[in-house]
């Protein structure tokens, strides 16, 4: 394992009204306080931090059906999808830190603005594929990879704050791992779809490396391509990150989270990651937040060239006395 | 996955005395707190709750041999085997709560009053089958399995309660998973009937995967047939479910447990199942006692069709703006 | 799984000067008092217990380039490697409990006093092969291996206090386990000797039954020979085994920990133990200090022959009524 130099550029997306607890919008300030500037710089990356985006709210913001604030989603996202489009012109691999996992639409289409024929790894134990008629919520980090796919448009309606966004990927484009609560509708858009998604089940039944190795067949079937990494914490088992909105038990373990990470990095075809749900708030105890925050930073450090075998650089020699 | 709907009878049976410590009696209420009836009607099944069976004490019951309590024991054993028969008779898949894993004698003899050519798979850190010769500690709940087995007939002392205990299924007939606490003696009586078990460190060499293909091979190599669960709460790894009176390092995690129900279910030949050893007087804490309970909940949630990929009904449809 | 009867010389070694932490000499008192000694002999083990060597300052101790304490820790392990010799002589499987892991120099070298064609298995977060030169902070417990491996003498300046110490393994001797986190250092000395390691992403890869298979072809390829298992206890997660002074996220599972021990036990072949890092001071809990302490225990009970299916003895016959 050779040293990799990375170059990331990292935008702050404080945001949390794609869904209903407030204190997600600290996630990535808290993730920053856990040392992850510093730590990438420590293993040889080089890192351009973009700062946090604003976001204004918007007034009137009426639920569509059952959406809720779908104005307020919909600009933030675009304001997001700008900043990434920028991060990926800038030429980094692209970290946004949330923030709810509605970001990940302006995180996906930023992204695709730049880069043509990417493919999204979803580590989540939801599959957040809802369309606005099947969500049983309505919250809008239930529904992101709805308006992604093409096969779904003709299934979305049109929604204030939404003209923008136009489907970037197929279904065959996305691979989900770490599923665990999945609303009928969206067992149903998964089977209909005949999208690759390996559960617990799976996880259980094939290990982790076998997971890795599959989804990687999967998204480089024909050529390989620049990955979008979208990793909701949730994902994780709430014993290693208890503090996010919606945990749900039996999840992957800190070392399954890391293999993935070590996985898609060797792959050298990361182009965007989002690290996404870590909620400060919804901590317990200080224990909580911090544990946290430090199983996401290292993910992103796994993302971006950390092994836990040890690297080197190329031009090294031990000394002799 | 499609949705399978599954008629569920439970039983309670709220008895201790095949064991020293009081409070596992509280196990069936516990779990039902837990919204067990609730949950499985949320999944698609029907239900019918037969109720607590109501024990009464056996005055005299001295000791026979270490054996404590043998016609207190052998009394309520008879109880609840006639309450599985009449829950089989009425159709359904029984479910008993217990209660102490003493239980399982009565539970599986009324199974197979009513279903001829039963196995059952023991998922236990124990494999209680000491005969009442061998137990070093005289309590029933350590012996269950021996009264079943034929081939150990002549190894069992004639025992005031249970003259009605006729042993139903054959050596080959059971597969425990699980086990990490043996007394040398039930090693012995393991090896010397061949019995098919999966302990620890099988569960740790072929992964829980292969351990459910080879339980369902062994079980099932003549033909498919009926099965009976007996699930004991210590089975998982104590930091997953504490409160049982004989936690034992190093057991099932959670996942685990979970795809043994997952797979049992998807066999389609569940018949019966115990859920036992849960007591809650020994969690130190709420949170101990409500964790344990949830992941009695969440197991047999499994057994009766909940699948973490998610499961739709076959004639859904998503709608259309 | 038949008993097998061991011959078990415990030698204590309260030694923290190869780190910077004290509390660590506390070990090995500490471990007995999770009743080490009583357990061994109630699996059939005997037991020699040759109590705690008595180490004492040196003087001006002053560092040789970044190397702390050399003289000290030098003469300790010189102690402990004539205690051990003497162990080995008498005809023990030696158990060595630490203090700090800097011990396993002396304790190797002691056993390959009289013991040739030894080979070591290393269970660790660490590598523990920083050169005097190499090591970032002068810690001797990070360095023992440097000074163990022959292809690296040349590598190894003249230190007072080591001019006792001969290397006594080549590099093809040595399998590591347990690996997360390295020096890039110590990384290039792994990778330039070919050094057999399996670093936890190998683990999460291969699983651990094929890592101990693997180990076991490594170490046996040319002829079953005596191995030196060198057990730190920060190879197990800080979740099971906390108390100790350099903690790694993402580490072992007690299973894990244990199936090791379970399969080198299988072999026959294990002539010596060395358990280290148990540092009760770092308990933050009295949990903590007995978890951590029981964990040690367990492991050195499945390296003398504990097995979770259990075992009986060849004689042992079913009584009848
Ligand atoms: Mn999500
Ligand atoms: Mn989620
Ligand atoms: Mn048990
Ligand atoms: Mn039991
Ligand atoms: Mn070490
Ligand atoms: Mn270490």
């Amino acid at each position: 394992h050779k040293r990799n130099h990375h170059s990331v550029g990292i935008i702050g997306a404080p945001f949390w009204k794609g869904q209903p607890r407030d204190g997600v919008e600290k996630g990535p300030d808290q993730i920053r306080e856990s040392g992850l500037v510093e730590k990438l710089k420590g293993q040889g990356c080089s890192v351009r931090d973009y700062g946090n985006l604003k976001f204004e709210d918007v007034a009137d913001d009426e639920p569509i059906g059952k959406v809720k604030r779908p104005r307020t989603v919909g600009r933030a996202n675009q304001q997001l999808a700008d900043a990434v489009h920028t991060i990926k012109k800038d030429g980094h691999t692209c970290l946004m830190l949330g923030g709810d996992h509605s970001l990940a639409i302006g995180s996906i289409l930023g992204h695709a603005a730049s880069q043509k024929e990417l493919c999204v790894v979803w580590v989540d134990a939801h599959a957040d594929i809802n369309t606005p008629l099947t969500s049983p919520t309505g919250n809008i980090h239930g529904q992101p990879v709805s308006y992604l796919i093409k096969e779904l448009h003709n299934k979305i309606p049109v929604m204030p704050g939404f003209s923008w966004v136009k489907p970037c990927i197929s279904a065959q484009d996305i691979v989900y791992i770490g599923l665990r609560d999945l609303d009928p509708e969206e067992h149903f858009i998964l089977k209909y779809l005949r999208i690759k998604a390996f559960s617990m089940t799976e996880v259980d039944r094939l290990g982790i490396a076998k997971v890795m190795e599959e989804t990687c067949d999967h998204i480089f079937s024909k050529v390989k391509r620049p990955i979008h990494l979208s990793f909701d914490i949730d994902a994780l088992d709430p014993s290693v990150s208890p503090a996010t909105g919606t945990p749900v038990m039996g999840g992957l373990t800190y070392r399954e989270g890391i293999y993935i990470t070590e996985q898609i990095s060797q792959t050298g075809m990361l182009s965007a990651l989002d690290m996404v749900e870590v909620n400060p708030k919804l901590g317990r105890t200080e224990h909580e937040i911090t544990s946290t925050a430090k199983a996401a930073v290292d993910l992103v450090l796994g993302c971006f060239g950390r092994a836990r075998e040890g690297s080197h650089d190329p031009d090294y020699c031990i000394p002799k006395p």
